[in-house]
């Protein structure tokens, strides 16, 4: 281990460093995360009850918290071959432009039609749903990264594919769907007339423009009531957080191959698919006690679950028709504002992180959405990527950090997840360009009134 | 060197193996292609002719047919280091799908927010023109990847940059707009009424899509009448191919990594500077009988030059204000049909590929779009990156060469340029898709009619 090996730009593992295991960090929580329960009976869900929505190998996933390591199947390691390893790349050019002495370094996810970290778990969930003879699966998008990924991985495995696409998403991204259809996946917008859940909501709330929420349950429903089928979730549940611990533990081998040790590590967090992925196995050292980082959780201010929301059971979607899941939520009822343009727009967030926060050992900040596209452009025009707007988040949060190190002098090194590209966000750009983007921020009689909903255990 | 070692998914170089130097295929060439005319006197135009239009360090490198290698400024590849080196990402899903002997690989230059290869010129130009301390560049883009990359690149150095973008292209793309937005750049749809030359052509043609001839003489004439302000072109020159040489060069570093000489490699060809770049260190060798390649240039059927056009002087611009160069023509005044979607746009052809193509060192397909867009599908479906539909062209004919081989049972290894992403091109993928996509060949007549008003030299 040398800390004097001159960092490169970007820092390319190579192909047999592609973990060959995901980490569980579920493992080596003290205070495990409440399992899922079920919404009629209120009891902790079995292996048997939810074998009607997901797929068998993923619920025995889903349940166990005690298998540090679980090896990952060839035929998914021949498969991220395709995109993986990712690069971790130093933001020199960042550095220089901020005048910090802070060491910034971000793992670049977008390298990859998906356009981002989505693919990890979408090609896991593809392949034990084909393994299992299944015909096809079921899913919501919200910004439509995750529905790409799935298209995409169930295009490799020869699955059907149908996606319901919360409709304000739908309609600013155009070519999100065409993408999709390019590979093969049906798209339809959430809520549709094609569930008895969409048409409920429908007649409810007629102007709606739809939430993940909602669109969950219309998945789900098309799922458990279609012969062959399943449903998949690209965020929130233990298994994806698992699947995507590859992005933590390849960012991890980068930095030890280079002697570099984290101060502070961030991520973007909606349901906590990527910030639970990059931050897995240094959490897990900080929970065996090995090793200490400040970890930090960016959300929108027009949807904050963490730094708003309350600890309690609540169901994962709109229609109520989904587990219970015990975690910091604004209620299923919460729709972020319409004029929210960034992304991770979930009422809840991933049970294994509402835990770690909940026990202090993480940190959360929410920022407005105006000063995440500012973040963005900025970080466009020096590091050359366009950053998807759920990415900029932690971009945001990473440049505010190295600012202070700039007051300070301090030289920390800085780590954040760059989830993904923004091709397909150029609608909320534009907005932002021609100052058309304003912030909303929901009052604390709004969130009460959602949060009154919760399910009463 | 060894021919046993096992090829990875992608083969990537480490930082200091990207080149120092670009390689100038000119040197090699026996027969130089001829050096620009002036349009008004019909003779070689020198260095002073040229100052005002292009940058004094470019007009250098335009006329110098001799020097073998040129150094690549130190801050040039820093900003190479933001996206370079490329993989080099052998087709282990496509030689699967196929069932082919074949060995397939394929650079890849899409990696980086422009989404092409554009971007190595792009810094180029942008940073020889800081050097001379201008104020900005105009230029022309087509599909927009040029417009992007040189945004991209201008932003970094601090320089003004005015795009004018095929009308159609600026139509089907309005996302484009809007990136380039974000790295500062102002986009005007040509032909416009902000030039002499623009309200001309709009005159007399009223309802024109545009074509790139007629956006480069937008381009260059506000280069030459605003004080501090030069003209950047993103193919079809000499200094452009030589730029694009890093392509090439890295890709036969990747080769020779594993001792792999390709049999056969491919390249979309519309103005030229992919496939120049791509064949550069190759076309050396075979110009000094070092090896033997074949090498197939791949061009739409709806904008045949190098198949169905002619070698002769033509202006590069519709507006005929540019200087001449010797090419394959359809001729300057020679617009693609409206339904033509494909990319590739361009009258005529690089100077320097059209000596090779007339002397016999390299091979040209026309391609008709609708299997263009067929390949592209079956390419995104296994190899998981959508392309541009440009690259898809070399897609093709690398698809056909891989089943002739599927047919013979030949183990050839083919090497195809993957110039860059789709993800701007949905419109297109839209229309394919919808089946609504057709195609065009343009009669004998219609070229034989735009052939006959090349200049009289």
């Amino acid at each position: 281990m040398s800390t004097t090996k001159e960092i490169p730009y970007k820092i390319y593992l190579s192909e047999n460093e592609i973990p060959t295991k995901w980490y569980n960090l579920r493992a080596d929580m003290k205070n495990k995360p409440e399992p899922l329960y079920h919404p009629g009976t209120h009891q902790p869900m079995t292996a048997e009850d939810l074998k009607p929505v997901f797929c068998d190998e993923l619920i025995a996933q889903e349940l166990d918290d005690t298998t540090p390591y679980i090896e990952i199947p060839e035929e998914i390691l021949h498969f991220y071959k395709m995109y993986r390893p990712a690069p971790l790349v130093r933001a020199y050019y960042l550095e220089e432009k901020l005048g910090t002495p802070a060491k910034i370094y971000y793992k670049f996810e977008g390298n990859n039609t998906s356009g981002s970290h989505k693919l990890n778990s979408a090609v896991a969930q593809a392949y034990y749903a084909k393994k299992q003879g299944l015909k096809g699966v079921t899913t919501e998008t919200g910004a439509g990264q995750w529905g790409t990924a799935l298209s995409m991985a169930c295009a490799f495995f020869g699955l059907d594919c149908k996606v319901y696409m919360v409709k304000v998403s739908y309609e600013q991204k155009p070519f999100r769907r065409e993408v999709m259809r390019t590979y093969g996946a049906s798209v339809t917008p959430s809520p549709s007339m094609e569930t008895a859940i969409g048409r409920k909501i429908l007649e409810e709330f007629p102007g709606t423009t739809g939430s993940l929420g909602c669109a969950i349950s219309e998945a789900v429903e098309v799922a458990t009531s279609t012969e062959g089928y399943r449903y998949v979730l690209g965020s929130v549940l233990n298994q994806v957080l698992l699947h995507q611990s590859v992005i933590g533990l390849e960012t991890k081998t980068a930095l030890d191959k280079y002697g570099i040790k984290p101060d502070i590590i961030i991520g973007c967090a909606g349901g906590g698919s990527n910030l639970g992925g990059l931050i897995a196995p240094f959490m897990g050292e900080k929970l065996r006690g090995e090793a200490d980082y400040r970890v930090i959780a960016v959300e929108p201010k027009s949807c904050p679950s963490f730094t708003r929301g309350t600890f309690a059971f609540d169901f994962c979607d709109t229609g109520m028709i989904c587990p219970l899941a015990k975690m910091y939520t604004l209620g299923s009822g919460f729709i972020p504002s319409a004029n929210h343009a960034g992304g991770l727009r979930f009422h809840g967030m991933s049970p294994v992180l509402s835990q770690l926060y909940h026990d202090g050992y993480m940190e959360a900040v929410a920022v407005e959405q105006t000063s995440v596209f500012e973040a963005a452009e900025e970080f466009a025009r020096c590091e050359g990527i366009l950053p998807a707007p759920e990415s900029s988040h932690a971009i945001r949060v990473a440049i505010d950090e190295a600012l202070k190190c700039k007051e300070t002098g301090e030289a920390k090194t800085i780590v954040f997840g760059l989830t993904g590209t923004g091709y397909f966000d150029m609608v909320a750009y534009e907005k932002f360009h021609s100052g058309e983007m304003t912030d909303y921020i929901p009052t604390d009689e709004e969130i009460a009134a959602s949060v009154a909903k919760l399910p009463k255990m």
